[in-house]
C-alpha cells in the first residue's frame, strides 16, 4: 500500500536535468507535470549548478512534493565526469535537504528494469511506457523529462512492492528512525 | 591591490570539512574565524550532505563572505569517490549559489605552493605558516580547519599577485564580463 504523497523525480546532469511530479492516491499515480531544464546554454559551470539548485528549489515550493528519487549512475566514464556529476546531483539535493524531504536514489538500471522490466530499455521504451500507465496525451519534447519522471515512478513501484508506508528504505534504517518500537 | 573583503575558504570532505574566514582591509588579511564541521559521528550520507549544507548557509549568514574559494582536487582515486566528493563540493557550493556568491576553485597543489612556496608541502607546514602570517595564537586541533583557511588565503595571494580588484579568475573571464571595454 503506497502512502498518499507527492513524489519529486530527478534525472540531474549538466546539461540537461530532467524532471517529473507524480502524485499518489489511493495507491494511484498520477501525473501532476513533467520538464527538462536546458543547461547546455549556460556556459558557466557554476552558473549550471545555480540554476539546478534554483529549478529544484522552485519545484519543491510550488509542489510540496514529500520524497525525492533521483535517478543516479554509479559508475562513469571517469573520475572527471563524475565529480561534475556529483555536484550536479549534490546542488539538486541541497535544495531538498534545505526542505528536509528525504531522498532515495535509484540507478538507471534498476529504474528500467522496474517500469519496462528490462534493464536494458531504451529511453524510448520507458518513455511510451510512462506514457500509457500515466495516460499521458503527448510525449514530451525531451526524453529526459521522462527519465525524471521515471526516477518518481520507480520509486512508487518500490514502495508498491515494500507494501510499506513508512517512507524508510531498509529494516536497518526503519530501526534507526523508530527506536521506541524496538523490543528491549 | 586587493579590494576590501571577506572570503570563505572551505575544504569539503565527506568525513570532516574544514573552514575558514579571512577579512581583508587595506591590502592585508586578517583571520576571522576557523573551524570544522565532523561529520564521521553521521552515519547516514544525506544527513551528512545536509549538515554540510547548513554549516555553510549558517557562516555565509554569520559572517557575509563576499567570495567562496574551495579547495578541489581534480583527481582520485577512483570514480566512487570522486562521484562522493562531487556531492559535499556540490551542497557547499548550493550554500553559496543561494547567496550569489561567486567561487573560486584551488587544486589542493597549487594552495600549497601559494602558501609555502612548495606544492608538496605537508598540512602542518601549510599549517605553521598561516599560524605566522595570521598571528595566530593557536593551532587548531584539527588540520582540516587550516586547510579550509588555506583555500582562502590562496585566494587572496591569488589577487595580490593579480593586481586587480575585478574579482575575475582569467582574462578570458574579465572580457565576456565586460564586452563593452573591448576595443572593436
Amino acid at each position: 500500500m503506497n502512502k498518499d504523497r507527492i513524489i519529486l523525480g530527478i534525472d540531474p546532469g549538466t546539461t540537461v536535468m530532467g524532471y517529473g511530479l507524480l502524485k499518489v492516491t489511493n495507491n494511484k499515480a498520477e501525473l501532476m507535470t513533467l520538464g527538462v531544464l536546458e543547461l547546455h546554454k549556460y556556459g558557466d559551470h557554476y552558473l549550471k549548478l545555480k540554476k539546478i539548485f534554483e529549478r529544484v528549489v522552485q519545484l519543491v515550493d510550488s509542489y510540496h512534493p514529500d520524497e525525492l528519487a533521483i535517478e543516479a549512475p554509479f559508475y562513469g566514464k571517469n573520475v572527471q565526469s563524475m565529480l561534475k556529476l556529483g555536484r550536479a546531483q549534490g546542488v539538486a539535493m541541497a535544495a531538498a535537504l534545505s526542505r528536509s524531504i528525504p531522498i532515495f536514489e535509484y540507478a538507471p538500471l534498476r529504474i528500467k528494469q522496474a517500469i519496462t522490466g528490462n534493464g536494458r530499455a531504451s529511453k524510448e521504451q520507458v518513455a511510451l511506457l510512462l506514457q500509457q500507465m500515466l495516460k499521458m496525451k503527448e510525449m514530451p519534447d525531451y526524453l529526459d523529462a521522462t527519465d525524471g519522471l521515471a526516477a518518481a515512478y520507480c520509486h512508487f513501484l518500490q514502495n508498491q512492492k515494500l507494501n510499506i508506508g513508512t517512507g524508510v528504505k531498509s529494516w536497518k534504517e526503519f530501526v534507526n528512525k523508530n527506536p521506541g518500537r524496538l523490543k528491549k
